[in-house]
C-alpha cells in the first residue's frame, strides 16, 4: 500500500483503530462497501448479503430440524396426512422476505412478525394466503415461539444493534428440539441466548433448543455470494475507472459517502468520531 | 299422471310408502335421479349436489361467524397483521374438496381431514402449501376442533348413515362463537350436536357454538343449482327421447339403475326391500 | 372527563356541534383517530377498516345473492359446466382491491374500474389475468351493470363525498335479483340509489335489485377490526405514555395532525371552520 | 422396398388404394403410426400432435387477430384498462387443453365448452379461477360465438370424422375480424364453414371472420415436433430392433394393433374393410 | 388549419423542420402527445404504447420461430418431453415486462438481462421461479444469446437513442433459425444488426437469424392500442375541454410540458434546439 | 417371541435366512410392512418413506453444495441477478415429484428426466412452467448432468434393483463441487460412482463431486417419518385388532399379501424361493 492507491472492499474500521491509523500512514484512498449509502438512506452493498443470508436461513434451519443434530426430526414440508413444520419469522425486511420465500417454497407453515404493518400488507399482498402475518408485541412473539418448530432472527437494524426480541424465558418455552436460526447475530442478535458461532462448529444447544449463530452466513455459498456483491460494486468500479475518483465522487453522492480515508485524513464522521479524531471534508 | 307416462326427477321412495303405492297404481314409469349410478358406484345426479353444497358452506360459515349472528367476530382473510380465521373440513371428498377451494380464496388457514390418504395427497398436490392435510382419528379431530373457528362436517356416504365424527363432548370445548356447518346433516349429521334446520330459521346455537344444518342448501341458489343438474341431467333426457324408454334403458345401464317403477311394478331393489314388495325385473 | 385528561379515539367534531364545544369545556385534549395524517396525505387510521370493509363486501354480497335473501340465487364460483357470476367493483383503492383478492379467491368473474391507470396496472401486476381491469367512463360502467351479477361500490375519498358513479337509470337496467353492496354509503355513497341501513335492517330492493348499504361495516367483525385497529393505533399510545404528549406532538408530525381540541381551544383547522371558531395553535 | 422389410411410420393406407396393393405387392411388413392403440382406446402416437395444435392454435390466433391479416386488431392480453380478448375454445380434450394453457398464459378471457362434465370438472381444478366452463348446446356455443374474438376447434374424435358444432349462421353472426382455427380440419372440422388450406396460403375470410385451417399445423414447428413424437416411438423400435418382429408384436399387443400389411396381406380389419380385401391374422 | 386552434396529437416535431415551420405560421396550439412528460420524468402517453410492443413482441417471435418464415421450427412452449425454447431479454422496464410476462404465460424458458438490480429484483419478486435474472454485462449477454432461440431487444432509453447492446459478433454466433425481435427499432435498435422494416414486409434474414425490427408494432392491433392511448390521453382532453387551455396548463405541468407551439412560437426547449430557433416561454 | 404371536413391522426376510428360520421356530405369526401390496401392485408401505426422502433429498442437496462442504458454493435459489442452480431430477416417480416440488419451491432451474411420458405430462400439468421435463435416453441424462449443478437419483423399482443411468464418464465431466444424492442407493443406487454411505458419515467425493448415498434417509426425520408411517400402517391395525387375524387376512387381500411367516410355515412365495423352503398357504 502506498500513497495515491485506492482501496475498495469492506473497511469496518470504526472497529478496529490500528487499521484506521494505518491506512491513514499510507496515504491510500480507502472507499468502504459498508458505508456507501444511497439518498434515501439504504446501504446497497450491503441488500445483496442480506438477501442470501435470509433465503439460506431456512435452508440451514430445515438441516438443523434433522434428528442427528438434536433438532425434533420434522421435515418442514410435511406430506399427506403429516401438517409441515412451524417456521416464525422476526422481522419482515430484506431478510425477512428472503426467508419467507424459501419456507413457503419448502411447504411449511410460515408466521412472519414485524412492527411495520405497511411492510407486512405488501408481504401478505405477494404471498397471499402463504404467509400469516403477525403485529409485532411481547404476547404474539412468546405465543408464535412456543409453537415454533423453527424461528428465524431476521431483525436488523443498518449499522446498528438488533433490538433483543425474545428473551431467555421464552426460549425456555420452546419445543424441544426446536431450532432458532439468528441471522442479526453479527449485531448483537435478535434472540437472548444467541452468541456467535463458526461455520466450522455452527450451533450450540441451550435447554434443547438448537441455535444456529453464524455472522457471516453467505460465506457458505461464496460463488452466489461474490457475483452478487460484484453485480452491486461493478457499476461503482466503472464509475471510478472512467471518471477517475475525483470526478466520480464529485458525481455520484452515494459514492463519496463510501470514503473513509483519503489523502492520510479520516473523512468520515462515524469513524472520526470512533477515535475522537478530526474529521476532514472530501472535496 | 296416468298410464305409459314417464316421470323422470328425484323421487327418494325408499321414505314415503304412499307416494310409491300411488305411483304403483298409477301405471308410470318413475325414473330417479337420485338412484341413477355408473358402473363404479358414483352417482352422477348427486355430485353436482355436493359441489354446491361444499362451495356454499364456506360461505355461509364466514357469514354466521359476524357478530350479530352470533359468531365470534371474525373476518375468515384476517388482514395484514392480524391472523385469519381457522376452517377445519372433515373430509375431503366432494363436498370438502369445494368448501376447501372456497375457504382457501377467502384467505382462511385451511386444515382438511380425512382418513383417505391417497385423496389427501392429491389435494395436497393441486393446494400445495395452500392447505394442511391431517389423517382423521379422534385426537386429530379433537385437537382440531380447539382451535377451530369455522367447522365443515362433509362426510357423507353416499346412500348411507354420516359417521359421527365429532362428540358432544368435543363441540363443548370449541371457542365461544365459533360456527359448525355440517353438510352431511340431510344424512344424519357428523356432528352430534346437528340437527336439521330450515332456510328460514338457518341456525341454533348449542352451549355458544352456532349451527347451520340446512339440510338442501344447493335451494339457495337454485339458478346455479339447476344449471348443473341440468347439465348432467340432459344426456339422459335426450337418450330417452331419442330412442324411447326400452332401448334407452337397454343401452344405458345407469340410467336403468335409475328406474324406480314401472308399469305397475317396483324394480329397484331397495325400493322394493324398504316396503317388503316383490321386485320386479326391468326388461 | 376533566381538564388535563387526554382522548384517543374516533371523534368526527365536525358533524356535532355539541360534543365539540363539551370537550372545550371539559379542557381535556382530545386526539381524534380519523384526523391522524401522514406526510403523504394517507389516513393511516382509516386504512384497516377500508381494508376489512372490502374484503367483507364480496362475502356479504354472495350472501344477499342468495334467493332467500331476493337474490338472483347464483353461487358466485360457479361449477364446473356453469360459468361463475359476474362481480362488477367500481373503485381500484384500498376497498376495491381487497373486494378483488376476495371474489378472485371465492372463483368469480371480476372486473375492476377505476380512473387511475397505473393503479389498475399494479393490480393487474399482482393478480395477472384474475381480473380485467376497465378504464372508468359513463359508458364502460353501464355496459359492466348490465351484466354483473353483483356489483361493489368501493370509490371512497378521504374526507369527501364519494362520486356518484352508478345513476338511478343504470341501475334499473340491472338484471331482476343482481347485488349492490355499496361500502361508500358512509360518504354519501356512489350509486345513487343507495341510501344507509343497519346491521339489524341491512338491504331494501330497488326494482328488484338488492342493495346493501350498512354505514360501518368492519362492526360485524369486532374481534377482526379491533385487532386491525390496535395494530396501527398502539405505536401512537405507547409514543404518547412514553414521551408525554408535548414530546410526542413535537416528535410525531402525523399524531400532532391528530389533535382536534387542547387546552379549550379547537386546534384542528377543519373542525374550526365546521363551526366558524377560532383556530389556536397547537405549541 | 422388397420383402422381409419393416417399414414403421405414418401410412393411413385407408385413404389410399394404391399405396396399399403396392406394400402387398413388395412383401415388405407396414406399422402405421396412427394405428397403434392402447388397451384403453387411445392412439399414443397422434396424442403429441395433437398438443402441438392445440398449443399453436391460439399463436396462430393471436397473429391473425392482427389488423393486417384481416383480424380485429386486437391484442390478446389486453393492458391495464383495456379488456383481453375472449378466446372460446369448442372441446376440452387433449388439443383444447393445450389451447386453453396458451390463452390463459397469453392473459386471455378464456372459455371452454365440452359436453363431458367430468373433463370440465378437471380443466375447472387445475386452471381454477382461469378458465370459464361452460356445457355444450346449442344455445350457450351460439351466445359464446357472438362475443368470441378468437374461436378454437378442437373437437377430434380419434379415428372418426369431426361433429359439426358451429353452423354458418354462427359464424355469420361472429364479430367482423375475429378469428377461427379449425384444429379439427384435418377431420372434415367441426365448424361448416371450415374448408382445408395450406401453411402457404393458411387462411380465407368468410363475412369478415378470418379462416385458419391447415391441416398439418405441427408441420410448422418439425423440431419441437419430431422430437416430441420420436419419445413415442422410440420405444417400439427398440422393442422391435430388440426382440424381432415375430415376438414384439406377440409381447406388445398396441404395437400389433400398428401392423397393417404383412408378409402380402392386408392384416388390419379398417384397412381390409376399405378395400374390400381379405383380412389375414398377424400371427 | 387556423390561427387559435388546438392540435393534441403524436407530433415528433424535431424529426421534421417543415411540419414545424408550418404550425408557426398558421398559428395554431401544437400540443404533442410524446412531450407530456410527469414530475418525475416519465413520459405517460408513450408508456401503453411500450406495453403493447413488449407483450406482441414475443407472440410475433412466437410466429417467426415457425419453419416456414426461417425459423428453427419450435413451439416456444415445447410439451412433455421436449424442453421448452429459450426466450431471451434484453431490459426490464415496460417493454421487457411485458414481453416477460407473456414468455411465461406461453411456457418458455425466460431469461430477462438489465443492468438495473432493484428492477431485477422487483421482477423476480412479482414472478418468482419463473425468470431467471441476469446481471446486463457484455460476458452474459454473450452467453445467453448463443443458447437463445428468441431474443427480444426491449432496451429504450425516453427521447434517446437505444444502446448498442448485441453486437454483429454475437448475432452471428447464434444459432441457426433463431430469432431477434427488435422491440427498440424506432430508436436505432439496440442491435448491430437491427434496421428498420415495416408492415408488410416484416423480417429479413442476417446470417440464418431471422430479425423483425417493424417500428411501430402497436398498429398491428389499433383497436387495442387506441383504447390504450385513449384512456391515458382522456383525462387531458377533459381537462383543456373544461378549463379552456390557458388555465389547463397553469394546472397541470404535465400537459404544459406538452406544448411545442403556442401562438406563432416554439415553447417547448427541445424542437428549439433542433432548429436551432428561439424558444418562447408559454405563459 | 412364542407361539401365537403376531409381528407386524419391517421384515425384509429374504434378506436375512438366520431371521426367517427362527420366526418360523418360534411359531409367531409376522406380516412384513414391505409385502403388504394393493390390487395394482403399489405397495402402500413404502410409498410415505419415498415421499419423505424425495423431498428431503433437496434439502440435503442445497446443504452440501455450501462450500465447507465441499460443494461449489452456491445458494439453490440464486437472487436478483444472479441465476439459481440447475437442479437434475432422474425419474419422475413418488421420490422425483417429491424432490421437484421442493426445488420448484426453493427455487432453482429444475429438470425432471423419465422414460414415462404420461408421467412427464402429469408433472408438466400441475407444475406448469416450473418444471423442464426431458425423455430419458443417454443423450439428455449427459448433457444434463454436465451443467447439473445438484443430481438427484430418484428411479427406484419398487422391489427390484435400481437401473444405473449415470455412469462413472458422465460423473466425471460434471462440474467440480456438483453434489449427487442418490436416493436409490439401497437398491444398487442409479448412479455409478454411489456407494452407501451413514447418517454419521453421510458423503463422499469422487473427483470433486459431492456424493450423499445415506441409506435410509427418513430416518433423519423420525417424529415426520413415523406420523406418516403409522397413518399407514393404522387401518390394518385396527382391522387385525378388531377381527382377528384369520377374518382380517381373508377380508384384506393386501394384508394377506404381507404374511410372511405363519405356523412356523412359509407363506409368501418370494421369501420361500429365497431359501429354496417349501411355501405354504395361508388360508
Amino acid at each position: 500500500l502506498r500513497e495515491g492507491q485506492l482501496i475498495f472492499t469492506y473497511l469496518h474500521l470504526a472497529a478496529d483503530e490500528g487499521l484506521t491509523r494505518r491506512l491513514m500512514e499510507t496515504g491510500v484512498t480507502a472507499i468502504g462497501y459498508e458505508t456507501i449509502q444511497l439518498a434515501d438512506g439504504t446501504l446497497p452493498l450491503l441488500v445483496p448479503m442480506s438477501e442470501v443470508a435470509g433465503r439460506m436461513s431456512v435452508q440451514v434451519g430445515a438441516q438443523y430440524l434433522e434428528k442427528r443434530h438434536g433438532g425434533r426430526g420434522v421435515l418442514l414440508s410435511g406430506l399427506a396426512g403429516v401438517p409441515p413444520a412451524e417456521v416464525v419469522i422476526i422481522g419482515g425486511g430484506v431478510v425477512g422476505q428472503g426467508a419467507a420465500m424459501v419456507a413457503v417454497g419448502l411447504g411449511a407453515s410460515v408466521t412472519i412478525i414485524d412492527i411495520n404493518i405497511a411492510r407486512l400488507r405488501y408481504i401478505e399482498e405477494i404471498m397471499r394466503g402463504r404467509v400469516i402475518t403477525v403485529m409485532s408485541n411481547l404476547d404474539n412473539i412468546e405465543r408464535s415461539a412456543r409453537y415454533a418448530d423453527l424461528i428465524i432472527g431476521a431483525v436488523l437494524i443498518p449499522g446498528g444493534k438488533a433490538p433483543m426480541l425474545i428473551g431467555r424465558k421464552t426460549v425456555e418455552k420452546m419445543k424441544p428440539g426446536s431450532v432458532i436460526v439468528d441471522v442479526a447475530v453479527d449485531q448483537g442478535g435478535c434472540i437472548e441466548t444467541s452468541r456467535p458461532t463458526t461455520h466450522s462448529r455452527p450451533t450450540f444447544a441451550y435447554r434443547d433448543v438448537v441455535h444456529y449463530c453464524v455472522g457471516n452466513m453467505p460465506a457458505a455459498v461464496p460463488r452466489t455470494s461474490t457475483l452478487a456483491l460484484t453485480n452491486e460494486t461493478l457499476p461503482y468500479v466503472l464509475e471510478l475507472a472512467g471518471l477517475g475518483f475525483e470526478k466520480a465522487v464529485r458525481k455520484n453522492k452515494a459514492l463519496a459517502m463510501g470514503v473513509n480515508v483519503h489523502k492520510g485524513k479520516i473523512v468520515h464522521p462515524n469513524v472520526a468520531k470512533a477515535f475522537d479524531l478530526p474529521c476532514g471534508k472530501l472535496v
